[in-house]
């Protein structure tokens, strides 16, 4: 175990009218609040006229900008940043999903910085400040509402890129499950595919004596891949929702990687996809992990038996490892299968043309390599790219 | 899953220099402190001396209150909010284990609410405000460090109560596992039966659909039951020390009883003979829940019969859950010897004779009945004293 800090001081507010008490919450944050959301959907539903009145009940005064997309852009940022600094905004209450919390934190950043943030994104500048920023979440996937990331998309060469920093963590989050019963499916599968992914990327480490984290993120990825079906399929099921909302949450807010070393080279991999060809991260996600998987296993055999024999119940014999190991990839792939996720790049329609772009696209602004299980270079990331062609 | 709330901004400092920074930490909370501690072990070891330097170093003022004692008691901490208020000190920063960090707590509150706060105890007053703490860790058990809880004995009657309030939770904690490596073994194991305790009180509810929390809570138990007995064998192992002293802050911190009740008998119970006859804590719980367990355990059989399968690993044949259950209980018994506890009052020489007494003031101050599984009568109670002679 490796010496760590933890410090998540982002206060969860969970359940049925977890949204209700909002306006108070905003209200301990500042007086004007940036309201920031997405699409129709929050609109349609209500949830939004609901926000607002909590609000004004709380005495929060507010301005609006919705349409983040999925995949939150630059250009939006930019333009939350200049209302807030002209309407005198002290705090952003994020409405939506991990884009739109994410966008929110880029915006916070933007105001209090008063300065070009994209050098943050690109490693070239630290972050410093942000205004406050709490949210009601209305998808379980990013784990953005608890998390120290953010990843924006800059439309100047489609460079999809993440800041981490403790600064940007969100003083709260509403969630309540039942905002999420009116997800489209092929979401939830999404949303799933990614809050197991935030585990397996900590889980996968070189780090040793980490059993404490270990246990925990094997008892939560069992979790999802019990509940993620069970929701997928009965998505008004308050009990298998709220499982994956708290797992959501739990899953990238930085508890279940202290002291170890994650590896990440998945969801680098998979950004340049979603960056180019803007099919769901999630979705994404479900392809590469599984050919990622089998590329890189041979340099940690032990590690990748772990998680075949604890989380995926793999028991063939021991004296075989590599059986063990592709049986646990085949039952993952088997699992996104079950939630409406691809597992093939063919699937989505994406073809071998751009591979070489994406791979070098991966590793262009971190010295050439992506990941910490084994670094890989482009070369590498192309032949995984061909492995889930 | 109930509707819960989750905040525990409690910074965690961990690792081989943790201490190095208390001084820094202490800073941020305030300019005078009180420096309080325990016995001869942190002078002894040298680490009240480097604490002292870090305090200085960073420009704290600070006036020394020591002699906690295990079951820290009432006098004491009314003689350190004397102290505080006449020297106008304005935090408190806690070198010990679980008794000296509560003794803080207890001051803490006392200075900032300046009126008697025994009541407090008793569930006769709120607790509305405390100066802040924070700590130093030298003993992995109570989880005290970061937990929103504090037990404090009266001498007027010898009754030991706690209070439970987010208002008392530390502000930091250094926990560097090195300062435990000479712990005396009884010490130890007494430790990791309080963690593994904590961890069962929240375990055994009646609260259905809890997967997530389940599962963490069923992975950090067995991690303590496989790091314990290292451990407790090989002191100045850092590995297996590490993931007790994390396994022992997460244990109490709030997270792993969120959105479930849970059931807090034994505790209760134990707290009457330690109490009374001043043994340790932890042992104590070793004698006490094996015990209850026999007792209450027939009142949810799916529960206990969860805990023997996954965490106890029992697999005999399901069509006899009982035979199932009271294995897992013989395991648990067997757990505590491998690392020096009792596991019956007659083993550490407590008699028959103050059963009846210990069970009427396990209840005195709470309507009647002790626990939430199944609420205990003072009958109960005795029943469960007599089935651990």
């Amino acid at each position: 175990m490796l010496d760590f800090t933890f410090h998540n001081p982002t206060r969860i507010i969970f359940g049925k009218d977890a949204q209700g008490q909002v306006g108070k919450e905003t209200r301990a944050m500042g007086k004007k609040a940036l309201l920031h959301y997405g699409g129709g959907s929050a609109v349609r539903s209500g949830l939004l006229d609901q926000v607002k009145a909590s609000l004004t009940e709380a005495g929060v005064d507010f301005v609006e900008l919705g349409g983040v997309q999925p995949n939150p852009v630059l250009s939006l940022v930019e333009k939350g940043i200049a209302l807030c600094q002209q309407e005198d905004v002290d705090c952003i209450l994020a409405v939506g999903g991990g884009s739109v919390i994410d966008s929110a934190k880029a915006i916070g950043v933007g105001v209090a910085m008063n300065e070009d943030i994209w050098p943050c994104f690109l490693g070239q500048k630290k972050v410093t400040a942000t205004i406050p920023v709490g949210s009601v979440l209305t998808i379980p996937a990013a784990g953005s509402e608890s998390s120290v990331s953010c990843v924006i998309t800059n439309e100047d060469g489609w460079f999809k890129r993440g800041i981490n920093s403790p600064i940007i963590l969100p003083v709260f989050a509403c969630i309540n499950p039942q905002l999420t019963f009116t997800l489209p499916p092929y979401q939830v599968g999404c949303g799933c595919t990614d809050i197991l992914a935030h585990m397996m990327e900590r889980y996968f480490t070189n780090t040793k004596n980490v059993d404490v984290s270990d246990r925990m993120l094997e008892g939560i990825m069992r979790s999802v891949l019990l509940n993620a079906p069970i929701t997928y399929q009965n998505p008004k099921d308050y009990d298998s929702r709220a499982e994956i909302c708290w797992a959501g949450t739990l899953a990238h807010n930085t508890l279940l990687d202290r002291g170890r070393i994650g590896d990440w080279a998945s969801h680098g991999i998979e950004m340049e996809i979603s960056g180019i060809y803007d099919i769901a991260h999630g979705a994404g996600l479900a392809i590469i992990f599984p050919a990622w998987m089998r590329y890189v296993y041979r340099h940690n055999i032990p590690r990748f038996l772990q998680f075949a024999t604890r989380v995926m119940d793999v028991d063939m014999a021991m004296d075989d490892p590599d059986a063990i190991i592709l049986e646990s990839i085949r039952r993952l792939e088997n699992f996104y299968r079950s939630i409406g996720m691809p597992v093939r790049l063919s699937e989505v329609e994406i073809g071998d043309d751009r591979l070489r772009e994406m791979a070098e696209k991966t590793v262009v602004h971190l010295g050439g390599t992506r990941g910490n299980l084994i670094p890989l270079t482009a070369d590498d990331i192309e032949a995984i790219y061909r492995l889930a062609l």
